[in-house]
């Protein structure tokens, strides 16, 4: 997955209908990244549907032991996604059945080594160095690095090298996308500040160029 | 919820109608445990059907920020769920999202602050004291600690008094139903030891006499 635009619309709080709207106005977004909320309400069918208009990124923060994590990627990867976001901190082995996962279906694995909310400063920002290594070892293909934390951005790139960097946490959360991208991300997530703006594509289109910029 | 037969079955890899029908033929079990290979198949309505029959517990191992944790929750409670497994190492706003929504529904939350895999000795079990420290600020109801290692469960036991204390990977993950219960656990999680067993309901009931014994 290579950045174009650098956008990646989280599609977190919307209706399927509205899902398939929004991925059919931005097709300018380098992909939708869906959550359980969604998932939850309409099955893997929303990813089915999602993933026949642009690359789906499941967001499952997946965090369960290797068995469970294995049935819950292939689940994901079956229906079209070609990522999965998965918690580093449930260890090698965990994290590893999900990457062994993505690799049978060509598509990869995004490892939360940090995250955007305040709370994440509590048990996971004191590990982060530690969550990289066993996400690096295990073979993933991207972090994801607070969008809301530049300094944090920057400081899992050095860790990452040429990996790709998602930064969540832009706009709604604070974050700002020049910034994120300034400090090393690849890619900026949006999901609030696109669904629930009263003109998302005009909104979808600010933030490329200012990505671009 | 009280300990009776002290058994939770874990429904985490069988289709919706066989976990009706185990539900079915083993009504001593205090609760239901499914995950998200179930419900990612069958969708919430395998929860609307399951807490129909017996107390379900939901573990999605939920490990987002707050906003999208508070999604999840309401999705499960929604559906009948009558506790919902969560992540404390996501931080006290994160978990307490979920637990604000567990009591709107009488409900309540069992927080991870150790796993039963080996990877989990990476990066939760270094952190278990302070997890449960976050855990209990944030108000849970119960605890998971792992049934492979009882003197981790009798260590969660020292810190989080009387509350509830479930314990997973009994069985084919190697631990001691007695084990745990001896060690403070307050119900052991079986899954496919059960489910797995030409003889389900022979298995459970020899599980409940061994932890009555």
């Amino acid at each position: 997955m290579r950045p174009r635009s650098r956008l990646v619309v989280a599609l977190d709080d919307v209706s399927l209908e509205r899902a398939l709207e929004l991925a059919n106005l931005i097709p300018e977004a380098d992909a939708l990244k869906i959550n359980y909320p969604l998932v939850l309400r309409h099955g893997l069918e929303s990813v089915r549907k999602l993933s026949k208009l642009n690359t789906v990124i499941c967001d499952f923060k997946v965090a369960d032991i290797d068995n469970t994590n294995r049935l819950i990627a292939e689940a994901a990867f079956e229906a079209g996604a070609k990522a999965l976001i998965a918690h580093a901190f449930v260890g090698s082995d965990a994290l590893g059945a999900c990457v062994d996962v993505a690799n049978r279906f060509d598509a990869f694995i995004i490892a939360v080594v940090e995250m955007s909310h305040p709370g994440a400063v509590e048990h996971i920002q004191p590990r982060t160095d530690e969550l990289v290594r066993t996400a690096l070892k295990a073979g993933v293909g991207g972090f994801v690095a607070p969008g809301t934390r530049p300094e944090r951005i920057a400081h899992v790139r050095k860790l990452v090298g040429n990996k790709l960097i998602f930064a969540p946490g832009i706009g709604t959360q604070g974050g700002s996308a020049r910034d994120a991208v300034d400090a090393g991300a690849d890619f900026v997530i949006v999901g609030r500040s696109i669904y629930g703006a009263k003109d998302p594509v005009g909104t979808a289109r600010k933030i490329i160029s200012e990505v671009k910029s």
